[in-house]
């Protein structure tokens, strides 16, 4: 049934009976959720992360290769991501969901159910919402959460000339995916799959942004732009330089086969959703062994304000001039 | 000059701008705003709540009688209007905004001067944001605000037999001033101002919210879909019935003028954003005494489950079904 038909009161009662499937984890944070103007949330910690991104049609996505379920899960996963990368634990989300009046309520409900497998996954509370209709398809979703003191929080501005520069996971597969995806890549049938994965499902590092803050890591971001843009956004808030050697740059093997376009796609694809530190050694060690993913230290800080050198295995700078995703 | 001859990070740069000329309040929250991941909030009470609600353009305005500085008014002040409706004391908002990329930049920055003067006559702090580009406009925004204690907010559900029913302001304008922009209304001059000043900047009643909530009054709601609509609303939630008087209703006078279609207006027109509310006589007299604005006992709850009845001052019912404003 269309959304036009189904009516907006029907959906959202639908809507609501897909949320009200979830159990909510042990900490009972809502005290009034969907259905009344504002949600009531019982927080535990004073100091709140907050933060909003959206996915909008022909922006971030092509209907020709929409996966409802898994816009779902990334329109919350690239949020819940802003959060591990403050350091933050995720407590609830708002979503302000936009939507053709032709679209499929069954399709809308797919949306939902992905992203309550991902809020299910980081102990997530959906608290509320809003629905409009418009031209395109567009999920701007909102989440808030807390971090234990002031303190204890990752800032872009806090890199030190002399910190070690570390990622976590692999890079450049979500940006192959979007490629493969839109028909600009063609890689060999398994690894098309886990790119396009990659593009569609990343997983935020809310554990990992919590080991580096409870190992004295102060600085970190999330790689959404691209890692060079991103190293830049640390550096220029930072006043530091960089250098990182292209070598150590983990690059996802599905795309490392591609050779140098590889690391391309790792260095400036954008969309890993991976963490990007700095710190002293012993501390990224220390985080090295506790964390469940791989964490490659590529880099250090230097004084250079605001200048990032790549080098290449043969020595010679890479030129990175204009790496990164732009929205226009 | 055009967004995308802008860039995006010129943009957000100029939009900073704009943010950073405006002081924030005594109630210094914002540990670290626009620029990170995420904004680092400290907030007063561990109640929060939350909302968040949207601007599209073809849905809520059209581009035709578009005025930048208000959308932006508009697109904050609905949301703090569901904060006061709860009772709440807004804290902060993050503002989720698509633009085809040809729009102006003068025009976003007029967008958020206008936010800005809604957030500083409200104590809000825009805390973060995000830009994406669209092939329409529309303003995602979600503030997040704080109520004292866990029964101190005002609910949809606690609507009890014998409460009377009050609603804050006059009603109707807004619908009203729709009607006049679109040019299916033709209102003497003075009145159409009057009317279209009601639609694009409507007034968040949150010092009434905190008034109604110290009075002791528990149920309540803000005018978005229409008066005959939300007062549904709480009736369902409540499971309670109400009857309300036709000559009793504050009608704006600038729709009062045009007879039986202002009073329709008033009943279903909805976007007044004023508050709509039940509770015993002496509370809702205390509350008359305190609030800057009127208050109007507009009839009373009934125990007819769901059930509303609109008397006419000939003291026939007046149908009502299918009141109010429905996004699809």
């Amino acid at each position: 049934m269309k959304a036009s038909k189904s009516g907006e009161f029907a959906l959202i009662d639908r809507i609501i009976a897909e949320i009200n499937k979830v159990k909510p984890g042990e900490w009972n944070a809502l005290v009034s959720g969907i259905g009344d103007d504002a949600a009531l949330i019982r927080t535990r910690s004073r100091y709140q992360v907050a933060t909003t991104d959206c996915l909008v049609e022909d922006v971030h996505f092509k209907k020709s290769f929409l996966d409802w379920n898994a816009l779902g899960w990334k329109a919350l996963a690239i949020n819940l991501s802003d959060i591990a990368a403050m350091g933050g634990t995720p407590n609830y989300a708002l979503v302000s969901l936009a939507i053709p009046l032709n679209t499929e309520v069954e399709d809308v409900l797919r949306l939902y159910r992905g992203m309550l497998e991902a809020a299910r996954e980081s102990g997530t509370i959906i608290a509320g919402g809003n629905i409009s209709r418009a031209s395109e398809i567009a999920v701007h979703t909102t989440v808030i959460g807390e971090v234990p003191a002031r303190g204890k929080a990752l800032l872009r501005s806090k890199a030190k000339k002399g910190d070690l520069i570390a990622v976590t996971g692999r890079l450049g597969a979500a940006a192959g995916g979007l490629r493969t995806l839109a028909g600009s890549l063609h890689a060999a049938r398994i690894d098309a799959e886990a790119l396009e994965k990659a593009f569609w499902y990343p997983q935020p590092r809310i554990d990992v942004g919590r080991i580096l803050v409870k190992n004295g890591i102060r600085c970190g971001m999330d790689v959404s732009d691209g890692l060079v843009a991103d190293l830049g956004h640390i550096l220029e808030m930072s006043r530091a330089g960089a250098r990182i050697e292209a070598a150590r740059i983990p690059v996802h093997p599905s795309v490392a086969v591609l050779g140098f376009e590889g690391l391309d796609l790792a260095l400036t694809g954008g969309e890993d959703y991976e963490l990007l530190f700095t710190g002293k050694k012993e501390a990224i060690e220390k985080v090295a062994a506790e964390a469940c993913c791989p964490i490659t230290i590529i880099g250090e800080v230097t004084r250079g304000a605001g200048k990032l050198e790549v080098v290449g295995s043969d020595g010679k700078l890479i030129p990175v001039e204009n790496g990164g995703w732009h929205h226009f």
